[in-house]
Protein backbone atom coordinates (compact mmCIF):
# COMPACT_ATOMS: atom_id res chain seq x y z
CA UNK A 1 0.00 0.00 0.00
CA UNK A 2 1.47 3.22 -0.88
CA UNK A 3 1.20 6.67 0.77
CA UNK A 4 -0.20 9.95 -0.45
CA UNK A 5 1.39 13.22 -0.40
CA UNK A 6 -0.93 16.39 -0.78
CA UNK A 7 1.33 18.74 -2.09
CA UNK A 8 1.15 22.60 -1.87
CA UNK A 9 2.91 24.41 -4.74
CA UNK A 10 2.01 27.78 -3.55
CA UNK A 11 0.47 30.91 -5.68
CA UNK A 12 1.56 31.97 -8.81
CA UNK A 13 4.60 30.61 -10.63
CA UNK A 14 6.95 28.41 -9.02
CA UNK A 15 9.35 30.50 -7.41
CA UNK A 16 7.06 30.34 -4.02
CA UNK A 17 6.90 26.56 -4.28
CA UNK A 18 8.49 24.81 -1.25
CA UNK A 19 12.14 24.02 -1.69
CA UNK A 20 11.30 20.37 -1.00
CA UNK A 21 8.31 19.77 -3.61
CA UNK A 22 11.30 19.33 -6.89
CA UNK A 23 12.28 16.35 -4.46
CA UNK A 24 8.73 14.54 -4.00
CA UNK A 25 7.66 14.99 -7.12
CA UNK A 26 11.07 13.17 -8.57
CA UNK A 27 10.25 10.01 -6.59
CA UNK A 28 6.41 9.84 -7.37
CA UNK A 29 5.14 7.22 -9.12
CA UNK A 30 2.32 9.52 -10.48
CA UNK A 31 1.17 12.98 -10.05
CA UNK A 32 -2.53 14.26 -10.36
CA UNK A 33 -2.19 17.82 -10.93
CA UNK A 34 -4.99 20.95 -10.99
CA UNK A 35 -5.01 23.78 -13.27
CA UNK A 36 -3.17 26.28 -10.92
CA UNK A 37 -0.43 24.44 -11.29
CA UNK A 38 2.90 26.21 -13.07
CA UNK A 39 3.48 23.24 -15.34
CA UNK A 40 7.43 23.83 -15.31
CA UNK A 41 7.26 21.39 -12.18
CA UNK A 42 6.00 18.80 -13.70
CA UNK A 43 9.45 18.90 -15.32
CA UNK A 44 11.06 17.31 -12.25
CA UNK A 45 8.88 14.07 -11.84
CA UNK A 46 10.97 12.50 -14.64
CA UNK A 47 9.55 9.17 -13.71
CA UNK A 48 6.17 9.55 -13.07
CA UNK A 49 2.42 9.22 -14.56
CA UNK A 50 1.26 12.73 -14.87
CA UNK A 51 -2.55 13.19 -14.24
CA UNK A 52 -4.77 16.30 -15.08
CA UNK A 53 -7.60 16.36 -12.78
CA UNK A 54 -7.95 20.06 -12.61
CA UNK A 55 -11.42 22.23 -12.57
CA UNK A 56 -11.91 25.80 -13.86
CA UNK A 57 -15.06 27.69 -12.56
CA UNK A 58 -18.17 25.85 -13.52
CA UNK A 59 -16.22 23.31 -15.63
CA UNK A 60 -14.60 20.61 -13.90
CA UNK A 61 -12.24 17.88 -15.50
CA UNK A 62 -12.70 15.64 -12.57
CA UNK A 63 -15.47 15.53 -9.95
CA UNK A 64 -14.14 15.41 -6.21
CA UNK A 65 -15.64 12.09 -5.81
CA UNK A 66 -13.90 10.85 -8.78
CA UNK A 67 -10.55 12.54 -7.53
CA UNK A 68 -10.80 11.06 -4.53
CA UNK A 69 -11.74 7.00 -5.65
CA UNK A 70 -8.69 7.80 -8.21
CA UNK A 71 -6.23 8.69 -5.27
CA UNK A 72 -6.78 5.47 -3.21
CA UNK A 73 -6.91 3.06 -6.56
CA UNK A 74 -3.30 4.80 -7.35
CA UNK A 75 -2.30 4.45 -3.83
CA UNK A 76 -2.81 0.72 -4.12
CA UNK A 77 -0.96 0.17 -7.20
CA UNK A 78 1.83 2.68 -6.36
CA UNK A 79 4.09 3.46 -3.84
CA UNK A 80 4.35 7.39 -3.76
CA UNK A 81 1.33 9.27 -5.27
CA UNK A 82 1.45 13.13 -5.35
CA UNK A 83 -1.28 15.58 -5.29
CA UNK A 84 -0.15 18.32 -6.69
CA UNK A 85 -2.67 21.38 -6.10
CA UNK A 86 -2.46 25.18 -6.29
CA UNK A 87 -1.63 27.35 -2.95
CA UNK A 88 -2.36 25.49 0.03
CA UNK A 89 -3.96 22.18 0.30
CA UNK A 90 -5.41 22.80 3.64
CA UNK A 91 -6.75 26.47 3.15
CA UNK A 92 -9.90 26.32 1.05
CA UNK A 93 -8.32 23.70 -0.93
CA UNK A 94 -9.89 20.46 -0.51
CA UNK A 95 -7.01 18.84 1.08
CA UNK A 96 -9.07 18.05 4.10
CA UNK A 97 -12.10 15.84 2.26
CA UNK A 98 -9.11 13.90 0.06
CA UNK A 99 -6.89 13.41 3.39
CA UNK A 100 -10.22 11.79 4.89
CA UNK A 101 -11.40 9.92 2.16
CA UNK A 102 -7.72 8.53 2.38
CA UNK A 103 -7.27 7.36 5.87
CA UNK A 104 -10.87 6.02 5.21
CA UNK A 105 -10.22 3.86 2.68
CA UNK A 106 -6.47 2.98 5.12
CA UNK A 107 -4.05 4.89 3.11
CA UNK A 108 -1.81 6.93 4.67
CA UNK A 109 -1.78 10.66 3.96
CA UNK A 110 0.79 13.65 4.35
CA UNK A 111 0.59 17.29 3.59
CA UNK A 112 3.40 19.45 2.11
CA UNK A 113 2.25 22.94 3.28
CA UNK A 114 2.90 25.93 1.03
CA UNK A 115 2.53 29.55 0.67
CA UNK A 116 -1.34 30.36 0.77
CA UNK A 117 -2.67 32.99 -2.09
CA UNK A 118 -4.72 34.12 1.59
CA UNK A 119 -1.26 35.86 2.55
CA UNK A 120 1.01 35.39 -0.18
CA UNK A 121 -0.99 37.19 -3.08
CA UNK A 122 -1.38 40.34 -1.24
CA UNK A 123 2.13 40.14 0.07
CA UNK A 124 3.26 40.23 -3.98
CA UNK A 125 1.08 42.95 -4.66
CA UNK A 126 3.00 45.18 -2.15
CA UNK A 127 -0.23 44.69 0.78
CA UNK A 128 0.49 43.07 4.09
CA UNK A 129 -2.39 41.27 5.73
CA UNK A 130 -0.93 43.09 9.16
CA UNK A 131 0.68 46.06 10.17
CA UNK A 132 2.03 47.24 13.89
CA UNK A 133 -0.43 49.20 15.43
CA UNK A 134 -3.26 49.54 12.42
CA UNK A 135 -4.33 45.54 12.21
CA UNK A 136 -2.82 42.85 14.27
CA UNK A 137 -5.88 40.23 13.11
CA UNK A 138 -7.20 39.05 9.53
CA UNK A 139 -9.48 36.50 8.76
CA UNK A 140 -9.48 34.75 5.36
CA UNK A 141 -12.79 33.16 4.08
CA UNK A 142 -14.33 31.65 0.95
CA UNK A 143 -16.27 34.28 -1.96
CA UNK A 144 -17.78 30.72 -2.85
CA UNK A 145 -19.49 28.47 -0.43
CA UNK A 146 -20.07 24.92 -0.23
CA UNK A 147 -24.05 23.61 -1.44
CA UNK A 148 -25.14 23.12 2.22
CA UNK A 149 -22.56 25.49 3.91
CA UNK A 150 -23.24 28.52 5.48
CA UNK A 151 -22.44 31.82 3.47
CA UNK A 152 -19.76 33.63 5.41
CA UNK A 153 -20.65 36.75 7.06
CA UNK A 154 -18.02 38.79 5.87
CA UNK A 155 -19.44 42.32 6.74
CA UNK A 156 -19.41 40.99 10.99
CA UNK A 157 -15.95 39.75 10.12
CA UNK A 158 -15.01 43.06 9.38
CA UNK A 159 -16.19 44.20 12.81
CA UNK A 160 -13.69 42.41 14.74
CA UNK A 161 -10.55 41.89 12.36
CA UNK A 162 -8.76 43.96 10.51
CA UNK A 163 -8.34 42.82 7.47
CA UNK A 164 -10.40 40.18 5.62
CA UNK A 165 -9.06 38.33 2.36
CA UNK A 166 -11.77 36.77 0.10
CA UNK A 167 -10.74 33.56 -2.28
CA UNK A 168 -12.77 32.61 -4.80
CA UNK A 169 -14.46 35.75 -4.62
CA UNK A 170 -14.49 37.28 -7.89
CA UNK A 171 -18.56 35.99 -9.53
CA UNK A 172 -19.58 37.28 -5.74
CA UNK A 173 -18.38 40.30 -5.62
CA UNK A 174 -21.77 42.30 -5.21
CA UNK A 175 -22.86 40.40 -2.48
CA UNK A 176 -19.38 40.42 -0.97
CA UNK A 177 -18.97 44.10 -0.54
CA UNK A 178 -23.15 44.53 -0.11
CA UNK A 179 -23.45 43.06 3.00
CA UNK A 180 -19.49 44.67 4.08
CA UNK A 181 -21.34 47.94 3.24
CA UNK A 182 -24.69 46.76 5.40
CA UNK A 183 -22.92 45.39 7.97
CA UNK A 184 -19.89 47.19 8.73
CA UNK A 185 -19.28 50.09 6.36
CA UNK A 186 -17.36 51.43 3.53
CA UNK A 187 -13.90 50.14 3.53
CA UNK A 188 -10.77 50.14 1.43
CA UNK A 189 -10.67 47.23 -0.90
CA UNK A 190 -8.30 45.60 -3.26
CA UNK A 191 -8.49 42.57 -6.30
CA UNK A 192 -5.32 40.89 -7.49
CA UNK A 193 -5.45 39.20 -10.27
CA UNK A 194 -2.66 36.34 -11.41
CA UNK A 195 -0.73 37.42 -7.98
CA UNK A 196 2.66 36.11 -7.60
CA UNK A 197 2.97 36.08 -11.51
CA UNK A 198 4.57 38.38 -13.93
CA UNK A 199 0.95 38.75 -15.26
CA UNK A 200 -0.04 40.48 -11.68
CA UNK A 201 -2.80 42.95 -12.10
CA UNK A 202 -4.20 45.35 -9.12
CA UNK A 203 -7.34 47.55 -9.01
CA UNK A 204 -7.84 49.13 -5.67
CA UNK A 205 -11.02 51.22 -4.82
CA UNK A 206 -13.59 51.74 -1.85
CA UNK A 207 -15.67 47.93 -1.34
CA UNK A 208 -18.84 50.23 -2.57
CA UNK A 209 -17.38 50.98 -6.05
CA UNK A 210 -14.90 47.68 -6.42
CA UNK A 211 -17.46 45.37 -8.49
CA UNK A 212 -17.20 48.51 -10.73
CA UNK A 213 -13.59 49.25 -10.73
CA UNK A 214 -12.65 45.36 -11.36
CA UNK A 215 -15.13 45.14 -14.19
CA UNK A 216 -13.76 48.29 -15.78
CA UNK A 217 -10.51 46.71 -16.10
CA UNK A 218 -11.48 43.36 -16.71
CA UNK A 219 -10.38 40.93 -13.51
CA UNK A 220 -11.12 37.94 -13.99
CA UNK A 221 -10.31 34.58 -11.62
CA UNK A 222 -8.44 33.60 -10.29
CA UNK A 223 -8.22 36.69 -8.19
CA UNK A 224 -8.25 37.76 -4.43
CA UNK A 225 -10.30 40.52 -2.75
CA UNK A 226 -8.20 42.47 0.37
CA UNK A 227 -10.66 44.15 2.29
CA UNK A 228 -9.10 46.91 5.56
CA UNK A 229 -7.22 49.95 6.39
CA UNK A 230 -4.40 48.09 5.14
CA UNK A 231 -4.69 48.42 1.65
CA UNK A 232 -4.86 52.06 1.70
CA UNK A 233 -2.09 52.51 4.03
CA UNK A 234 -0.03 50.33 1.61
CA UNK A 235 -0.82 52.41 -1.31
CA UNK A 236 -0.11 55.74 0.40
CA UNK A 237 2.97 54.36 1.30
CA UNK A 238 3.96 53.32 -2.23
CA UNK A 239 4.03 49.56 -1.57
CA UNK A 240 1.68 48.64 -3.94
CA UNK A 241 2.69 47.03 -7.43
CA UNK A 242 1.19 46.69 -10.68
CA UNK A 243 -1.72 48.94 -10.18
CA UNK A 244 -3.97 49.85 -13.06
CA UNK A 245 -6.63 51.30 -11.18
CA UNK A 246 -7.41 53.57 -7.87
CA UNK A 247 -10.04 55.28 -7.17
CA UNK A 248 -10.46 55.83 -3.15
CA UNK B 1 21.52 52.39 -3.52
CA UNK B 2 20.54 48.68 -3.33
CA UNK B 3 18.13 46.74 -3.02
CA UNK B 4 16.10 45.24 0.35
CA UNK B 5 14.56 41.69 0.05
CA UNK B 6 12.44 40.91 2.88
CA UNK B 7 12.40 36.78 2.26
CA UNK B 8 10.25 34.23 4.15
CA UNK B 9 12.30 31.02 5.10
CA UNK B 10 8.75 29.66 6.51
CA UNK B 11 8.23 27.54 9.51
CA UNK B 12 10.04 24.88 10.95
CA UNK B 13 13.21 23.08 8.80
CA UNK B 14 14.10 25.07 5.60
CA UNK B 15 11.99 22.10 3.89
CA UNK B 16 9.34 24.66 3.39
CA UNK B 17 11.40 27.15 2.36
CA UNK B 18 10.42 28.85 -1.00
CA UNK B 19 12.15 27.69 -3.81
CA UNK B 20 14.10 30.89 -4.46
CA UNK B 21 15.53 31.80 -1.55
CA UNK B 22 19.07 29.81 -1.96
CA UNK B 23 19.29 31.66 -5.02
CA UNK B 24 18.44 34.82 -3.59
CA UNK B 25 21.00 34.41 -0.67
CA UNK B 26 23.12 33.17 -3.41
CA UNK B 27 23.61 36.73 -5.09
CA UNK B 28 23.32 38.40 -1.54
CA UNK B 29 26.11 40.78 0.02
CA UNK B 30 24.83 40.86 3.40
CA UNK B 31 21.98 38.75 4.95
CA UNK B 32 20.05 39.95 8.41
CA UNK B 33 18.87 36.77 10.14
CA UNK B 34 16.24 36.11 12.93
CA UNK B 35 16.66 33.06 15.69
CA UNK B 36 13.57 31.42 14.49
CA UNK B 37 15.61 30.78 11.01
CA UNK B 38 16.79 27.18 9.98
CA UNK B 39 20.90 28.18 9.94
CA UNK B 40 21.44 25.48 7.49
CA UNK B 41 19.68 27.65 5.06
CA UNK B 42 22.48 30.70 5.56
CA UNK B 43 24.85 27.96 3.55
CA UNK B 44 23.62 29.76 0.49
CA UNK B 45 24.89 33.06 1.44
CA UNK B 46 28.45 31.97 0.50
CA UNK B 47 29.32 35.45 -0.73
CA UNK B 48 27.91 37.16 2.20
CA UNK B 49 28.85 38.48 5.35
CA UNK B 50 26.18 36.94 8.24
CA UNK B 51 24.59 39.64 10.67
CA UNK B 52 22.58 38.10 13.57
CA UNK B 53 19.71 40.51 14.91
CA UNK B 54 17.30 37.82 16.73
CA UNK B 55 15.10 38.04 18.87
CA UNK B 56 14.00 36.04 21.67
CA UNK B 57 10.90 36.50 24.05
CA UNK B 58 11.60 39.67 26.43
CA UNK B 59 15.48 39.64 25.25
CA UNK B 60 16.06 41.38 22.10
CA UNK B 61 19.61 41.07 20.15
CA UNK B 62 18.63 44.01 18.62
CA UNK B 63 15.85 46.88 18.46
CA UNK B 64 13.93 46.94 15.61
CA UNK B 65 14.22 50.68 15.27
CA UNK B 66 18.13 49.77 14.86
CA UNK B 67 17.71 46.95 12.68
CA UNK B 68 15.18 49.77 10.51
CA UNK B 69 18.54 52.10 10.98
CA UNK B 70 20.90 48.95 9.87
CA UNK B 71 19.15 47.65 6.69
CA UNK B 72 19.16 51.76 5.19
CA UNK B 73 22.55 51.67 6.15
CA UNK B 74 23.43 48.60 4.55
CA UNK B 75 21.66 49.55 1.20
CA UNK B 76 23.80 52.47 0.91
CA UNK B 77 26.58 50.30 0.52
CA UNK B 78 25.56 47.36 -0.88
CA UNK B 79 23.48 46.21 -3.75
CA UNK B 80 21.67 43.10 -2.49
CA UNK B 81 20.94 42.89 1.43
CA UNK B 82 18.74 40.37 2.43
CA UNK B 83 16.67 40.16 5.77
CA UNK B 84 15.72 36.48 6.51
CA UNK B 85 12.64 36.18 8.73
CA UNK B 86 11.15 32.82 10.01
CA UNK B 87 7.55 32.57 8.64
CA UNK B 88 6.16 34.89 6.21
CA UNK B 89 7.74 38.26 7.08
CA UNK B 90 4.04 40.22 6.33
CA UNK B 91 1.76 38.04 8.53
CA UNK B 92 3.08 39.61 12.20
CA UNK B 93 6.53 39.53 10.75
CA UNK B 94 7.11 43.51 10.91
CA UNK B 95 8.19 43.35 7.25
CA UNK B 96 5.69 46.02 6.89
CA UNK B 97 7.49 48.34 9.76
CA UNK B 98 10.71 47.60 8.00
CA UNK B 99 9.53 48.05 3.91
CA UNK B 100 7.78 51.57 5.42
CA UNK B 101 11.10 52.45 6.74
CA UNK B 102 13.33 51.45 4.10
CA UNK B 103 10.56 53.28 1.87
CA UNK B 104 11.07 56.91 3.52
CA UNK B 105 14.42 56.67 2.93
CA UNK B 106 14.33 55.85 -0.46
CA UNK B 107 15.19 52.13 -0.78
CA UNK B 108 13.71 49.92 -2.83
CA UNK B 109 12.36 46.89 -1.08
CA UNK B 110 10.95 43.92 -1.90
CA UNK B 111 8.82 40.83 0.12
CA UNK B 112 9.11 37.17 -0.69
CA UNK B 113 6.32 35.34 0.96
CA UNK B 114 6.66 32.16 2.79
CA UNK B 115 4.42 29.63 4.15
CA UNK B 116 2.73 31.21 7.30
CA UNK B 117 3.24 29.34 10.48
CA UNK B 118 -0.35 30.56 10.97
CA UNK B 119 -1.54 28.25 7.95
CA UNK B 120 1.48 26.04 7.61
CA UNK B 121 1.93 24.52 11.43
CA UNK B 122 -1.56 23.64 12.26
CA UNK B 123 -1.59 21.31 8.65
CA UNK B 124 1.82 19.92 9.89
CA UNK B 125 0.19 18.87 12.72
CA UNK B 126 -2.74 17.65 10.77
CA UNK B 127 -5.12 19.91 11.08
CA UNK B 128 -6.60 22.25 8.52
CA UNK B 129 -7.72 25.06 9.05
CA UNK B 130 -10.51 24.86 6.81
CA UNK B 131 -12.65 21.99 6.52
CA UNK B 132 -16.12 21.40 3.69
CA UNK B 133 -18.94 21.72 5.47
CA UNK B 134 -17.26 22.51 8.90
CA UNK B 135 -14.84 25.81 8.50
CA UNK B 136 -14.64 28.30 5.34
CA UNK B 137 -13.43 30.98 7.45
CA UNK B 138 -10.47 31.43 9.92
CA UNK B 139 -8.95 34.36 11.26
CA UNK B 140 -5.44 34.98 12.23
CA UNK B 141 -4.31 37.05 15.38
CA UNK B 142 -1.58 37.80 17.27
CA UNK B 143 -1.32 37.34 21.10
CA UNK B 144 1.24 39.87 21.95
CA UNK B 145 -0.03 42.75 20.99
CA UNK B 146 2.21 45.89 20.24
CA UNK B 147 2.54 48.64 23.15
CA UNK B 148 -0.49 51.44 21.94
CA UNK B 149 -2.42 48.65 20.12
CA UNK B 150 -5.79 46.73 20.93
CA UNK B 151 -6.14 43.20 22.23
CA UNK B 152 -7.55 41.23 19.63
CA UNK B 153 -11.14 40.17 20.24
CA UNK B 154 -10.84 36.23 20.60
CA UNK B 155 -14.02 35.55 21.51
CA UNK B 156 -15.37 37.60 19.64
CA UNK B 157 -13.81 36.66 16.30
CA UNK B 158 -15.17 33.06 17.31
CA UNK B 159 -18.46 33.88 16.87
CA UNK B 160 -18.16 35.07 13.18
CA UNK B 161 -15.32 32.85 11.86
CA UNK B 162 -14.90 29.20 12.47
CA UNK B 163 -11.14 28.52 13.67
CA UNK B 164 -8.86 31.07 15.12
CA UNK B 165 -5.51 30.80 15.30
CA UNK B 166 -3.27 32.82 17.55
CA UNK B 167 0.76 33.36 17.13
CA UNK B 168 3.09 34.12 20.07
CA UNK B 169 0.09 33.20 22.44
CA UNK B 170 1.90 30.80 24.80
CA UNK B 171 2.38 33.74 27.26
CA UNK B 172 -1.24 35.03 27.33
CA UNK B 173 -2.80 31.14 26.90
CA UNK B 174 -4.98 32.23 30.33
CA UNK B 175 -6.07 35.75 29.17
CA UNK B 176 -6.81 34.19 25.91
CA UNK B 177 -9.08 31.50 26.31
CA UNK B 178 -11.20 33.47 29.07
CA UNK B 179 -11.72 35.51 26.82
CA UNK B 180 -13.42 32.83 24.15
CA UNK B 181 -14.92 31.54 27.42
CA UNK B 182 -16.58 34.86 28.27
CA UNK B 183 -17.58 35.97 24.72
CA UNK B 184 -17.93 32.71 22.84
CA UNK B 185 -17.93 29.42 24.93
CA UNK B 186 -15.85 26.60 25.35
CA UNK B 187 -14.36 25.03 22.17
CA UNK B 188 -11.89 22.41 20.91
CA UNK B 189 -8.24 23.38 21.31
CA UNK B 190 -4.87 22.80 20.14
CA UNK B 191 -1.33 24.21 20.87
CA UNK B 192 1.40 23.18 18.43
CA UNK B 193 5.40 23.54 19.63
CA UNK B 194 8.19 23.43 17.09
CA UNK B 195 5.87 23.18 14.56
CA UNK B 196 6.78 21.45 10.83
CA UNK B 197 10.13 20.38 12.20
CA UNK B 198 10.81 16.83 14.03
CA UNK B 199 10.48 18.25 17.61
CA UNK B 200 6.58 19.04 16.88
CA UNK B 201 4.83 18.56 19.85
CA UNK B 202 1.01 18.88 20.19
CA UNK B 203 -1.24 19.21 22.75
CA UNK B 204 -5.58 18.70 22.70
CA UNK B 205 -7.74 19.55 24.98
CA UNK B 206 -10.84 22.47 24.90
CA UNK B 207 -10.45 25.98 25.59
CA UNK B 208 -11.50 25.88 29.07
CA UNK B 209 -8.40 23.24 29.93
CA UNK B 210 -5.56 24.23 27.29
CA UNK B 211 -3.84 26.35 29.84
CA UNK B 212 -3.55 23.47 32.25
CA UNK B 213 -2.73 20.71 30.08
CA UNK B 214 -0.11 22.96 28.34
CA UNK B 215 1.35 23.51 31.47
CA UNK B 216 1.79 19.86 32.27
CA UNK B 217 2.97 18.72 29.13
CA UNK B 218 5.55 21.62 29.28
CA UNK B 219 4.76 23.34 26.06
CA UNK B 220 6.73 26.74 25.60
CA UNK B 221 7.46 28.99 22.34
CA UNK B 222 7.37 29.18 19.69
CA UNK B 223 4.13 27.40 19.78
CA UNK B 224 0.86 28.05 18.03
CA UNK B 225 -2.94 28.10 19.21
CA UNK B 226 -5.75 26.51 17.51
CA UNK B 227 -9.29 27.09 18.05
CA UNK B 228 -12.75 25.49 16.20
CA UNK B 229 -14.29 22.31 15.35
CA UNK B 230 -11.96 21.58 12.83
CA UNK B 231 -9.33 20.58 16.02
CA UNK B 232 -11.38 17.42 17.33
CA UNK B 233 -12.65 16.74 13.94
CA UNK B 234 -9.20 16.23 12.62
CA UNK B 235 -8.09 14.25 15.58
CA UNK B 236 -11.15 12.20 15.71
CA UNK B 237 -10.35 11.39 12.14
CA UNK B 238 -7.07 10.70 13.17
CA UNK B 239 -5.02 13.20 11.26
CA UNK B 240 -3.48 14.94 13.78
CA UNK B 241 0.32 13.65 14.51
CA UNK B 242 2.99 14.05 17.28
CA UNK B 243 0.31 14.33 20.18
CA UNK B 244 1.59 14.30 23.74
CA UNK B 245 -2.09 14.59 25.15
CA UNK B 246 -5.92 14.84 24.24
CA UNK B 247 -8.22 15.53 26.73
CA UNK B 248 -11.55 17.09 25.07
Amino acid sequence: MGKVYLVGAGPGDSWLTPSCVPGILKVADVVLYDKLIDESLLKNASEAELIYVGKAPNKHAMRQEEINKLLVELAKKHNIVVRLKGGDPFVLGRGDEECDYLLEHGIECRVIPAPTSATAVPACAGIPVTRRNLANTFAVATGRAAEGSKVPKYGEMLNVVDTLVVLMGVGKVKEITEDILTKHGDVPAAAIQEGCTKRQKVVLSMASNLAEVMERNGLEPPAILVFGKVVKWAWKRGLVRDVVEARF
